[in-house]
């Protein structure tokens, strides 16, 4: 029996392949095959003693039944610990009931995922009314750790200095906006957001400071539906921006979407490798690499 | 609060709203929906004191985290007694690693439903392994009807008699085969089946009773692939039955292999309607609400 290896479905394939490299442990791919009536069939090729699986969860449903299987797989070959690495982490949004009758989908996940797995690692996990990563998960291990860093190194690496305003989009978005501008030594300016649905949002940015002739990097937690990221490219550009940049840590959005951002004045989109996505440039493998290294003492 | 209702999502709505008539009680539509990124938002109209959720699990593993969902809002809503519905219950027929490494998929499924529901009912569930359906489900109370009686009903007043012949495509269907031919006073073959992946298979019938000139009633629990179906078809026809006639508990085939199974000899297809599907005739309401009427009693 192995000590440890990485295990991944083919989704991710390629950066859970990255996160074996920096750990030097074995990657191994887990096996779903679908029947023609639409269950799956999960096997695993081995079941290491501690065994991480790594699982971007965006488009989430499928991969959660497919997660419980290898879970059932794992256990039956005697794994004694077994991860969940999800850089992507889904449903965080769904916090609390926003209208009578609603699904809180944050803590039935939770539960569901708890029942599975003893540690659970996440990266700039969308919370919003809890504090921590510990709260959504009383009943396991659960770590969430922070992408700025990393941002903030590729930022700099592309020459984003105190030219530079960084951007972001909402309120909630604030702190690290902060930290990241501070981090380049620069300025930041923080819109404020009405939502209109899933994919209709307004926002508006203050005046000062003046984006005029800068560089421009918008930072966002999350883009999917993209209205957002729209609205302040276009707010961006309006107020004469030099150039426009996006960074984000988590990309779910699609093709189509990514063409509109850079028809609307994105020079470049750059995501995190939370979620495999064509605009992937900053790699987080080291960042969770680091966090598992205590797993590997004995 | 209500003392008891019928919910269901769209898909199998109108055999949800049949049980509901049959149990005179309201029947509720949850709403799905599912937003740009794939998650799903589910929310419950409202919360009965005991809530029935009917839900035909083909195509499962999308309706298993709307049920997640769904059984989170019940429980938030005090619902005291939930009870899943499943005419068609997904994954009993992987009830072993068929090779080292594959998961359990019926154990892990019925872990994951015993900790959302109290009660389950299903009909003809594909139990192999296991003599009841008690065993998969050990933790909470589980009912798996027979849909024989109401199969036999239909064939007697479609016309089937002692000139029939009732064919079951496989040894697992012999016993049910054999009562329902009892039932009328028909006489019945069985085939032995070898299986060649998901799509091949290769059956063969003993030569007696002769179905030549016989009108044969082809049986199954569960027909999706078909090729099963499709090889006794080409038998049945090849040994000059006069008509052949096909009947299925859980239809989980496409239009496309109703076609082919009408190309191949098929008259009439009938199924139950454990699955919303094209081809349902033989209602179960009745059998359900029978089973559940035990839950209206205060």
């Amino acid at each position: 029996m192995m000590h440890a290896a990485i295990y991944s479905f083919t989704h991710g394939q390629a950066l859970a392949a990255d996160l074996a490299a920096a750990m030097r442990l074995k990657h191994e791919l887990i096996e779903s095959h679908t029947f023609p009536d639409g269950e799956s069939r999960v096997r695993i090729p081995s079941a290491a003693n501690t065994a991480f699986i790594y699982c971007p969860l965006d488009r989430p449903n499928e991969k959660l039944a497919e997660l419980m299987f290898a879970a059932d797989a794992f256990r039956r070959g005697n794994t004694r610990r077994l991860v969940l690495v999800a850089p992507y982490l889904c449903y965080m949004r769904q916090d609390k009931s926003f209208r009578e009758g609603e699904a809180v989908s944050q803590q039935a996940v939770a539960r569901f995922l708890s029942s599975l797995f003893d540690r659970i690692l996440t990266v700039d996990a969308h919370l919003h009314r809890v504090s921590s990563i510990g709260e959504v998960f009383p009943e396991i291990e659960a770590a969430n750790l922070p992408a700025e860093e990393a941002i903030a190194h590729f930022a700099l690496e592309q020459g984003f200095g105190k030219d530079t305003v960084v951007a972001g989009p909402d309120e909630e978005s604030a702190q690290w906006v902060g930290r990241l501008a501070e981090a380049l030594g620069a300025r930041s300016v923080t819109a404020r957001k009405i939502r209109r649905g899933d994919r209709e949002v307004e926002i508006s940015f203050p005046v000062d400071p003046d984006v005029a002739r800068k560089r421009v990097l918008i930072v966002d937690d999350i883009v999917s539906s993209g209205g957002t990221m729209l609205s302040a490219l276009a707010t961006m550009r309006e107020r004469g921006a030099a150039s426009i940049h996006v960074v984000v840590t988590h990309a779910l959005f699609d093709e189509e979407l990514h063409r509109r951002m850079q028809m609307a004045g994105a020079s470049n989109v750059w995501s995190t490798t939370s979620v495999p996505h064509p605009t992937n440039a900053i790699s987080l493998a080291e960042l969770l690499a680091e966090a598992l290294r205590d797993e590997l003492k004995d």
